[in-house]
């Protein structure tokens, strides 16, 4: 099958286990952006994340004998979230592979979702060599967070609701900006709109000092971030663009974007204040490009997927500080 | 018109331009009510509050030479931002007469989305006197907050929906739990699932000390509260049931359910944390019902309107501090 063919394979199969998000809108947000802002809010999405989906696709995707075995996964949290949610409703066992620093909250909902968590040391060890040593051992199968063509699929579907949606608010052009860490949902899509929704072209968002997608789409070679952690966007920090899915946005995406860390918080405060949802750092990159990073984009409307909401609750209070400034 | 034609008939002038709101989930709040519980969340409404539903319709329903002329409400705030957003739509003027001590934020966005506030004392002035001075002086129709067919009408439309919703959950029979001020989202909810889910049975949900409905229903005469203010839950203080919708509230609602402010505060928390929703005081008593009043609740699901999300950050902020405890 192509990629748009795995993409409408998986909305079928996520079909009645995966919501359908709203599209959301805000006055305040229009202004404070000099054009339309219409937000899609995966926070709202099963784990708080559009992870879910492709979860969901994956294990799905698997023979019933594989996926009797279970599944691992390695992952800072919203992956490991939706495979092991995913895990569960299909009554297989999962391992979750999580750094040890990873947000207390992710961990612990890991856990109660049915996973069985092992956690490494994010600056010593690879979660790659761990999550494969594993996967040998016990006979699970690994489900990559970005770079495996069912996970693609599944965070796809994101693009062909959208592409129905932005059609009933009259949208026919416009960049779709994407929260991005290794590019599975940008690509994923990316992939979508292609076909379904041409003249919508998305754009992957990052945090400064972590924007390989950017550096890479714009260098035309994979590069990679100098660090691995010490960014408060989590969710996405990725070594580098994975190798499925970076060809596939040096095809399809326009340019990237990054923001820094209080841009994110600000973003976060005013999708609380705004559009009443709550978002983690990771997950309002693509809300503060819309806001902060104007000139750079094209177009009457902005399009913007809000990936994720598991906000430690002292973050999301920090972030309310800064509606006072 | 019956009353069930007045919300069909209003659901056919929302289309487009109120958002169906989704349902949403979580195993962790199932788990704490012990039973599943499906919320709809009207916070993500425009304007933050279902109130935008029952002020369109209003509007959309005069004529226009009336409509020509400009509206007039009084309201503690999500009232005023729905009045104030449906007018700028229409392109007509819009005055709100606001409680001086209402939050900062409701009084600067009602001015934001073009309505003319107009400030009394709580304590000593009479809103109603008030507002009908004005209309008759400007030639304003006032629209009431919720003893006005047109307005129930309008937010009866969260109760269609709700009908189909539930349906796709395979939920025949449930409570639905309802934030109650007037009565208005209450009353216009149980009329339309008297129609299209009579299996489905509407109960309002109030605040400890200021559950005139509850005690009304109880009582079987319309009973007052003793304070008009000095509760957190600001959007659902009303001095009485309203004279419109008791007698429906009394013909179809199950009994009152009340909660303290410390349990608001703590549903808005794992709002937050278990469905990435923001929700205000006001807007959180039915859901902090069904996760604290679960023995006062029938079957194994149970549904709740979650009506608004317009809370200030420091009593957000306040909220949070509820998930250390």
């Amino acid at each position: 099958m192509s990629s748009i063919e795995l993409i409408e394979a998986a909305a079928d199969r996520l079909r009645g286990h995966v919501r359908e998000t709203p599209v959301l809108t805000s006055p305040f947000l229009d202004d404070m952006a000099g054009r339309r802002v219409l937000v899609k809010p995966e926070c709202l999405q099963h784990t708080g994340s559009f992870k879910f989906r492709g979860a969901w696709s994956a294990i799905s995707a698997l023979n019933p004998d594989q996926r009797q075995r279970g599944v691992i996964a390695y992952s800072s949290g919203n992956h490991a979230q939706g495979i092991a949610m995913a895990a569960t409703k299909h009554g297989i066992a999962s391992v979750i592979v999580m750094p040890s620093d990873a947000p207390q909250l992710k961990i612990d909902n890991t856990r109660a979702l049915g996973g069985e968590v092992v956690l490494y040391d994010r600056s010593s060890e690879s979660r790659e060599e761990i999550g494969e040593a594993l996967a040998a051992e016990r006979g699970l199968t690994l489900i990559r967070p970005y770079d495996e063509p069912q996970v693609i699929a599944g965070q796809g579907t994101v693009g062909l609701e959208l592409a129905r949606q932005v059609e009933a608010f009259g949208v026919e052009k416009a960049d779709v900006l994407v929260c991005c860490g290794g590019g599975g949902l940008t690509s994923g899509i990316a992939l979508a709109l292609e076909k379904h929704a041409p003249g919508l072209r998305a754009r992957p968002c990052e945090p400064d000092g972590f924007d390989d997608v950017k550096r890479s789409l714009a260098s035309g070679q994979i590069q990679n971030n100098n660090a691995s952690s010490g960014n408060i966007c989590d969710a996405i920090l990725t070594p580098q663009p994975g190798e499925i899915t970076f060809p596939i946005l040096q095809r399809l995406c326009g340019p990237g974007l990054s923001v820094s860390e209080d841009e994110a918080l600000k973003a976060m405060a005013l999708a609380f204040l705004r559009l009443k949802i709550v978002l983690e750092p990771g997950g309002a990159v693509a809300l503060a490009s819309a806001l902060f990073r104007k000139d750079e984009i094209e177009g009457d409307d902005v399009v913007v997927v809000a990936s994720g909401g598991n906000a430690d609750p002292e973050v999301f209070a920090k972030a309310l500080e800064r509606l006072d400034a």
